[in-house]
């Protein structure tokens, strides 16, 4: 697509950026789009004269080893057409100045994962780490100038400067530590089993590192809810956040918007309007100046730049919370797929992680080998014992208590183990966590293959190559390579010396011959 | 590697041409090493001097989509250094001439894979079709001038012209049905599951195509051992089969060498002399004018080009013999590999492949798929069952025989079967063959995965995409789809419609409340 330059853009004879303007004072990038239904129409009639780049395919072809992985074109086409281009340059500067040394699995709408050795680094992950799952892009809005709404089901609908919520004689403030994973962690074990749903908004190919855990400080919605609304109305069941963000379906246009149901809001460290992350300043990129965070229930929920919030008798009827997220069963596909067969997505299950070795690692070793990794349950289950099986599940050894991070009602643990190992050749290592429900993980990727390739809870499984120091055999061919200078690695490159001279096999098949003798 | 002008080359002082020769007249491409000691040490010695291309890395990384898939520069230097890249040349000529509708998964030595849709023509593949696995280049010889000498330990060493091995006054002719296959047929499998030996001479990632079948004419050549030669000797336990064509191993220069044991022999239309492949001359590609044909056993010891055959008590010192084509049990690896704790791969076992559908394929059916293959065992087992399961192997149907292709003792039975499928998404189907003998195969890759990657007798498995228009959803869907004019694949490609109304998912949540009520 060339898009004209946006000065010069018009739709009807009117510019563009007066169609879809930014109207708020000290809220760059936003546009208010729910609520705004003519807008809303025009946007959509607007983009429909438009073409856009084809959807990136990404699971039926190896993913490129570029960082960025993928490349959003059409996310970023849909921006630049509605005269919103400085959103996808803003966002971007965001990923350079805060995001740095990020995987970048898609560089617009911005999505970036945890290297994995920041992973383990510490219980909670430095914010510069943490992983990254944005639907649209980053708005530039100054605290200072920063507000939200509560209306809807409400006794009495009210506006909340953020100066106000920060209050603690207004409002009280908690700090809880929780652990926020994507629904579409470790997805790429599922792509590699059997392709799925593309999604218009690219289902990024996460891998283990889609998880992060840091402490929020933020006011209970519950208390606001009560404080500066007088509560809710008996109808109310689920509440709505619509975030400053453009969100976009089939040509529609919208605000992100999700909803969690009143029962989750009564808990009130559950669901927080935080705007601190880790005793800093909540960055732009993750959210800032407010957000919501929603324990133990998947990250889409917990709404960045919330700029209003509506108690509602049923879910939000935002495409995220309807249409996606959606949990379908194993023979539903692109064939069958509808919006009420699949079930939401919202409290997260029992899952886990080996961290390192990593997949196809080769490991030369004594007799036993340390793995390293995390495990989260969500819904306020936490974990209570990790089991690391050394031969693809049949054999389970448990990390000591004291081997793993403490307990919290919404974190994750990180966990180590050593296992003994006599084996030699690939193996492979397999996680499984329990958590204090007793729940546990489906044993192979297939138990939990869905469509949309969500909510990898399947035990997570890593080969390795095992070299096991105390044989002789070993020892010698290892002691053979080094007097070479040779290294064991890459393991498919072939040796260049002779296995075994002609004296010793000779003598080996005269003592146990090839054929029978009669 | 750069290689001077050959004429110029020289080693210590004389031209390379004059050190390795082309000697008998009419026999283009070959150059006599064994029983030449100091001709092969000087060319070892001379391989030594020189820097080589490394083998290429296609086991850790996707293999290349392009035909060759892989080239085989290091073979290809090996030949031009000694002054033999006219091998090479005439090699490729060849392929062009011959072999032009292959997939060629290696250029040099030529490995031509048949493409699956010609696996399954004919019960007797078609010379033009037929795999080849060749171990060196084609060498040119005339028929006319073509002999063959048996030696070693028979009663009288003798020298045979192909002209008299056809007179049918001198020695009975038989005519057999054989199916030939790598030991690397379905390699690709294991390739997919652990990486393994990458060996000099590249172990081609050959998939399912890697096996074909002729009627061959020749003499057997228990016949020629009595008629020509009087017999062998008491001591003699193995038959060495020598080709014209040169072999390298670890910078040591050969003519291919194999064996089979003297037992094997016996069976007359188990081991034949054949210049015949499907009634028409035996293609030089092939190993014309005169190879071995070993019925049951690993194409390895159908030795091509044979231009000498000793009788010996013990297997071939050959390094293809000896070194090569071992299968290793689990936990040997490149960290404990000899040529002693690998046993010989001789006599194969059952096997098979579903070739149609193919691999991600998606099926659009009624109800029901139809999957074609092949099946076949060594050692003149028979094969007498093959069941397929179109859900990973819990349940299984049996071909009926009038969907099979007629018994022999050494060759496959193609197949083909309609399977009741009902249920819809990504399927496995699977192959699995009895032979007469009760022999059955291993039912995972891993079962019998070795380092060397060959014998890929496990049970095939392939996904397919299933979508039953007996179902109405599904029905409704495809409509959808062929209303707006779009195609069901790729699958990852999202819909560009909405999956459901509004109305419908409403109406779909009022009588089925996404939450419990109470």
């Amino acid at each position: 697509m060339t898009v004209k330059d946006e000065q010069e853009e018009t739709f009807r004879g009117v510019p563009i950026k007066q169609l879809f303007p930014e109207e708020r004072l000290g809220w760059k990038g936003f546009v208010e789009w729910e609520g705004n239904d003519e807008r809303k129409a025009m946007a959509s009639e607007f983009l429909k004269t438009k073409q856009f780049t084809p959807i990136p395919e990404f699971q039926q072809d190896p993913l490129p080893k570029t960082n960025p992985i993928l490349i959003g074109h059409r996310w970023k086409e849909y921006h630049e057409a509605l005269g919103l281009k400085s959103i996808v340059d803003y966002s971007w500067e965001m990923v350079q100045t805060e995001k740095e040394d990020m995987l970048h699995v898609l560089d617009f709408p911005y999505n970036g994962e945890t290297r994995f050795n920041h992973v383990m680094e510490d219980k909670l992950t430095d914010n510069k780490y943490h992983f990254i799952r944005n639907h649209g892009g980053v708005p530039d809005i100054d605290p200072e100038a920063f507000y939200f709404d509560v209306g809807g089901l409400v006794k009495n609908p009210t506006r909340i400067y953020l100066s106000d919520l920060k209050d603690p004689e207004q409002f009280p403030q908690e700090e809880v530590t929780v652990t926020i994973q994507c629904s579409g962690t470790r997805r790429v074990e599922q792509i590699a089993l059997y392709p799925g749903d593309g999604d218009e908004l690219i289902n990024a190919p996460w891998g283990e590192g889609a998880i992060g855990t840091a402490v929020y400080r933020g006011v209970p919605l519950k208390k606001v809810l009560k404080k500066a609304c007088g509560g809710v109305l008996p109808e109310c069941k689920h509440l709505e956040f619509i975030g400053a963000d453009t969100y976009f379906k089939k040509l529609e246009v919208y605000n992100y918007a999700v909803s969690v149901p009143y029962r989750k809001v009564r808990q009130n460290e559950e669901v927080l309007l935080a705007w601190e992350m880790n005793g800093k300043p909540l960055p732009k990129i993750h959210g800032g100046p407010l957000r919501l965070v929603v324990t133990g229930y998947i990250g889409a929920r917990s709404c960045k730049w919330v700029y209003k919030i509506n108690a509602l008798s049923v879910p939000s009827y935002g495409p995220v919370q309807r249409q996606e997220y959606l949990y379908y069963s194993q023979q539903i596909g692109k064939h069958n797929t509808l919006v009420s067969n699949g079930f939401s997505i919202q409290q997260m299950p029992v899952s886990s992680a080996i961290m390192s070795p990593r997949d196809r690692d080769v490991i030369i070793h004594d007799g036993s080998i340390k793995l390293q990794g995390w495990s989260y349950s969500g819904g306020g289950n936490w974990v209570e014992r990790v089991e690391i099986s050394p031969d693809g599940g049949h054999v389970w050894y448990a990390c000591a208590p004291e081997d793993m991070t403490e307990k919290h009602y919404h974190a994750w643990r990180l966990w180590k183990i050593e296992v003994p190992v006599d084996a030699e050749g690939w193996l492979e290592f397999v996680v499984r966590t329990w958590d204090s429900s007793n729940n546990t993980e489906p044993t192979f990727i297939r138990s939990a293959w869905n469509w949309d390739l969500h909510v990898t809870s399947s035990c997570h499984r890593i080969k390795l190559y095992s070299v096991n120091r105390t044989r002789p055999l070993t020892q010698l061919r290892l002691k053979q390579l080094a007097e070479r200078g040779e290294t064991f690695t890459p393991i498919s490159k072939p040796l260049e010396f002779a296995l075994e001279s002609r004296e010793s096999y000779d003598a080996a098949f005269a003592k146990n011959p090839r054929e029978p003798l009669n």
